[in-house]
């Protein structure tokens, strides 16, 4: 194996490390360091036990091991389910120096952070995000939460990891169109902060697609860096790191309106940076520079036909509406973004007439 | 009415006043300047919805108000309980901007807390505490959460209100049992952090039965005072801020052993001290003047026959527990606590034996 990398996410006090590479579970980085005392819990989920759950646990040599392994996908990201890892926490008397270590995708990363910190009103917590979308996205930031059934992630708290181990080795069983769908993610950061990554991604497209390792460890380490620098100026989403949303006003109605587990996360946020890019004003060359990379990436670069009212109903939903005024991200040009109120309602119609079929 | 006295919890960007006074609730106080937005929540029970919710709307002039109300008790301190507070947000089209209001005794800014801590990740919360117990103690900190069936507040979050609003004269339809219970967290006050007001309470205690509005008003203030001292100094009860669980480490586990609901929290607590000054290690005098004082405001001073090792058991559970040894709040003196895992086992043992009946 190479020598894994490694970025700061700068919090002050809550700063913790992302490590990068591949081969690191089940090899000797040394896990078990990062614990808050000398046990823990593993939340994972059936699809990813059987193939991580035992290598994992020869990173956490020593230490004494609690598991719990949750059905897989995002109908199961509820309170219920968080109130579970609760009760297996107190069943087996873990107290303030338990860890809690979430070796998954993003609904594992979610439900398990938000359980360390409700626990004891917060124990410590370290991910292991086992798919291309929890390693770029969702665990870098410290958001956490659970699905209300009338709406996506209203229910959460902010709660930084320990440590996040990426083993890009884990993306080898990820089956096509969850890469893509992390791929998309990837897509967002260099379109939102970074137009020179937004070209590599251009170039190396291909080579995503194929699951080169070097170009997904490359993939994984800017988005991770560019996420990791927007959250160091704004911890709390007051200001700028409205910006990584870049998509997701109109991809969380796509998924309100379908009904959570039709769409993949990522292809929903995929088919939003088409509309929010057409909401942005922005040259023709560069909507269709983003579509074709998205449509390299097999991500769907429109909404389904869901009905542009029954989007707009959900939008009302949306975090992002401050005094029922809907605001939107959207990109100056590409390689930058900024949150604006200020569009022309004329075009958000002709945006969401898309998911009118 | 006479002027309101206001003091500040000095927590940095998280710092909030305290208002104490008598007929603030349907005054002229302006509660609605402290709301983040243009509307609130307020979240009641059926006991004190007929008693002071009329009044509250009062000092929210025109803001946009929703209204819960829960049953009353601690049986429905449930995460289920704050789930509920949750679908009510939702479906009332709340967003990041609202309010969330606590009008009630400890369990009602427990659960609406815990609910403003989680509602999108973090919204704005207000206490109005209308029990002595809660005026004195769970309105100041930051502390919320629920039970657990198998241990008391063992999920939640730490999460500061904007403004705690405490009319002293809400405590006139308080029940004579529930205003007692309040004393012991006031006697615990004067107990762990200044022995001055100890004696002070020693010379007042029959006003302070009485419902002199005098006495009420500095016992509230002063105890108010001790607790925003010490919580300034530790927000996340790292260290000196375990000293205010005097008490609480036998209280809580005579409330488990008995189940939620036979005594007060403040009834059990009672019970705690004077078991944790047995621990301590101090002059009989103290131990005989700490028992009088509770005596004396109506409060027991052993705990119930539950057992003694069902309460060891119990104490396993709970939350000061690190590495499974049992710390303890202990005094020094009266006026002075400290937290030790240093003390004779025979003499704990000797303690539990109150619990033998």
């Amino acid at each position: 194996m190479s020598e894994p990398r490694t970025i700061t996410v700068e919090l002050g006090e809550r700063s913790y490390p992302i490590v990068i590479g591949s081969g690191l579970l089940g090899g000797d980085f040394d896990l078990g360091a990062y614990l808050a005392g000398g046990d823990c819990l593993v939340v994972t989920n059936d699809t990813i036990a059987p193939l991580y759950l035992d290598t994992l646990e020869a990173n956490l040599f020593g230490k004494s091991i609690e598991t719990l392994t949750l059905p897989d996908g995002e109908a199961f990201k509820t309170l219920e389910t968080m109130s579970g890892v609760l009760d297996k926490l107190v069943s087996s008397g873990a107290n303030r120096d338990t860890t809690l270590v979430a070796l998954g995708g993003g609904v594992i990363g979610d439900i398990t952070g938000f359980a360390a910190a409700c626990y004891m009103r917060g124990v410590a917590f370290i991910q292991v995000p086992t798919t291309l979308l929890a390693q770029v996205d969702s665990s870098v930031g410290g958001k956490t939460g659970v699905n209300h059934a009338l709406g996506k992630n209203l229910i959460g708290a902010f709660h930084q990891p320990r440590v996040v181990l990426i083993d890009t080795r884990t993306l080898d069983t990820l089956p096509d169109r969850e890469l893509s769908a992390g791929l998309a993610e990837v897509i967002k950061a260099g379109a939102i902060a970074d137009a020179e990554f937004f070209e590599w991604l251009e170039d190396n497209i291909g080579a995503l697609v194929a699951r080169d390792p070097e170009a997904l460890a490359h993939a994984v380490q800017r988005s991770c860096e560019i996420k990791a620098e927007v959250v160091s100026e704004d911890e709390r989403e007051a200001g700028r790191r409205a910006i990584l949303n870049f998509g997701h006003t109109f991809g969380h109605a796509i998924e309100h309106c379908q009904g959570y587990g039709e769409w993949l996360h990522g292809e929903a946020v995929a088919a939003g940076m088409v509309m929010a890019a057409g909401l942005s004003g922005i040259d023709q060359a560069d909507i269709d520079r983003l579509q074709a990379l998205l449509k390299a990436a097999n991500l769907p670069v429109a909404p389904p036909a869901v009905g542009s009212q029954a989007m707009l109903d959900a939008m009302g939903m949306d975090k992002k509406v401050l005094d029922k005024q809907l605001r939107f991200v959207v990109l100056d040009k590409l390689g930058h973004a900024t949150v604006t109120s200020d569009y022309d309602r004329s075009v958000l119609d002709a945006v969401l007439e898309a998911a009118d079929g």
